[in-house]
C-alpha cells in the first residue's frame, strides 16, 4: 500500500516456494502465527532471530516500522502484526475457519483479541521487568486482566465457543510466560483464576499449540538472562 | 460470546428499530464510526454524551471493559472499539468495500488502522496535556508519526489507494484534534509533512465528513477546557 512497500521488495522470495517467517522461539507473537500455520496445515519455513546478533537486513526492510518480529513473507510481501498476520492465514485458507464466521461473533472475537494484545504482554513485563518488590498495583492489574479473561471463556471449553479458534490462539501463546511471572512475584494464577489451567491445557494439549509454545521454564531461564543484561539482578 | 454478553443485553433495543451510537462529538473514535455509517448511507440514531452527567447505565453496562464511547448498538448487540465496529459495519453492508477486497490490501489497510490507534491520539494527548513547555520529546514523537503516515500516503490521493476508504476514516477524525496541539506546542503541522494538509482538505471536503468532524476551533476550546479542569493552566 505504501509507495515503499511497493518498491523495495519485490526482490523478497519465499524459500523454496513456501511462506518464511522471521521468528524467535520464546516470542508469544510469533507462537500465535506458527500455532495458526500449524492449525490450517500450511507448510512454511521458520527463520529464527539470532538473539546477539541483531536485526537482520531483511527484517529492518519487511518490517520498517516497527524493525520486530514476526514478519510473514507471503508470495514476495511482508506481513506485520501478528493480529493482523493470523486473520490473513485465516482468509487465504478458510479451512477450519478461525474467527467465527458470522459478524458479530467476529467483532467480539476481534474485541478479546485487541484486549489480550493491549494488556497481557505489558502486564506481564510490568512484573517481569520490576526491580526489587513487585508494586501491589501492577500484580492487581495482572490478576484483573485474566479475570476478564476468564469471565470471558465463562464455562466454555474455550474462549471463543467450544472450538479452539482465533481468540484462544491470540490468548494461548502469551500463557508460556505466566511461570515467570509467577515466580518473579510469588503469585499463582490459580488461585485468583481457577478455571484458567484447564483451559491452558485443553490448549496445550492440541498438537498445533504444543509443538510450538515452549516449556514455561525455558522461557524463565531466558527472563532470568534478560533481567541480567538489563540490572535488574 | 461472553456469558455476561449473552445474559445481560437482551433487553437493549434499538431506537427505532435503527442502530444507536453511543457517541461524544469530540471523540475522533465515535467520529470515525459516524463517518463510516454516512459513507454507507446507514441510518442511525446518535445518543450524546452528556459532559458532565457521568456515565449512562446503557454505556456502563454495554462496554463493561473500557466504559467508553463509541459504543454500536445493532440488533440488541454492542459492539465496542471503533475500528471494529468499522470493519463490522463494513461486512454489514458490503458496498462501497470500505478495506481493499483482496488479502494483501486489507492487511495492510488493518496494519496502519492498528499504527494509527496505538500512536496518534496518545502522540497528541502527550502535547496538549503538557505543564509547561512541551519536551521536544513529546513535539518529535508526534512529528515522526505524521512523517510515517505522510510516507504511506505517498503520492497517492488516499492512504489506502486513489479512493477516500478504511484507512482514511481512521485517520481523518483525528486530524481535528492537530489545530490543539499546533496552538499549544507552537507548530504547524504542514512544515513538517507537506502533503498532509492536501490530503485533510480532500477528505474533509467530502460530505460523509464534513457533517461529523467538528470545527478545530470548537475541539480548541474544549482543549482549553480539559485544561482548566485538570489545573494544567
Amino acid at each position: 500500500m505504501t509507495s515503499r512497500t511497493n518498491t523495495k521488495y519485490t526482490e523478497i522470495q519465499d524459500v523454496q516456494g513456501r511462506p518464511l517467517l522471521l521468528d524467535f522461539w520464546v516470542s508469544p507473537f510469533c507462537m500465535r502465527v506458527k500455532i495458526a500455520l500449524n492449525e490450517k496445515g500450511l507448510q512454511y519455513e521458520a527463520r529464527p532471530k539470532d538473539l546477539f546478533g541483531g536485526k537482520s537486513e531483511l527484517l529492518l526492510n519487511s518490517n520498517p516500522i516497527y524493525k520486530k518480529v514476526p514478519v510473514f513473507l507471503h508470495d514476495g510481501k511482508p506481513l506485520c502484526e501478528s493480529t493482523i498476520i493470523v486473520s490473513c492465514i485465516d482468509e487465504t485458507r478458510s479451512s477450519p475457519p478461525l474467527p467465527p464466521p458470522c459478524s458479530y461473533g467476529r467483532a467480539q472475537a476481534l474485541f478479546w483479541a485487541y484486549y489480550i494484545d493491549k494488556k497481557v504482554f505489558d502486564a506481564c513485563g510490568n512484573i517481569w521487568r520490576c526491580k526489587g518488590e513487585v508494586p501491589l498495583e501492577a500484580k492487581n492489574e495482572f490478576i484483573e486482566i485474566l479475570k476478564q479473561l476468564e469471565e470471558a471463556l465463562g464455562d466454555k471449553d474455550y474462549i471463543n465457543d467450544d472450538t479452539f479458534r482465533f481468540v484462544d490462539i491470540i490468548a494461548i501463546s502469551l500463557t508460556s510466560w505466566f511461570f515467570s511471572v509467577e515466580k518473579i512475584d510469588e503469585l499463582t494464577v490459580a488461585d485468583h483464576c481457577p478455571n484458567f489451567p484447564s483451559w491452558m491445557k485443553r490448549c496445550l494439549q492440541r498438537e498445533c499449540v504444543a509443538k510450538v509454545v515452549p516449556e514455561p521454564e525455558k522461557v524463565y531461564e531466558l527472563v532470568l538472562m534478560f533481567r541480567k543484561i538489563q540490572g535488574i539482578d
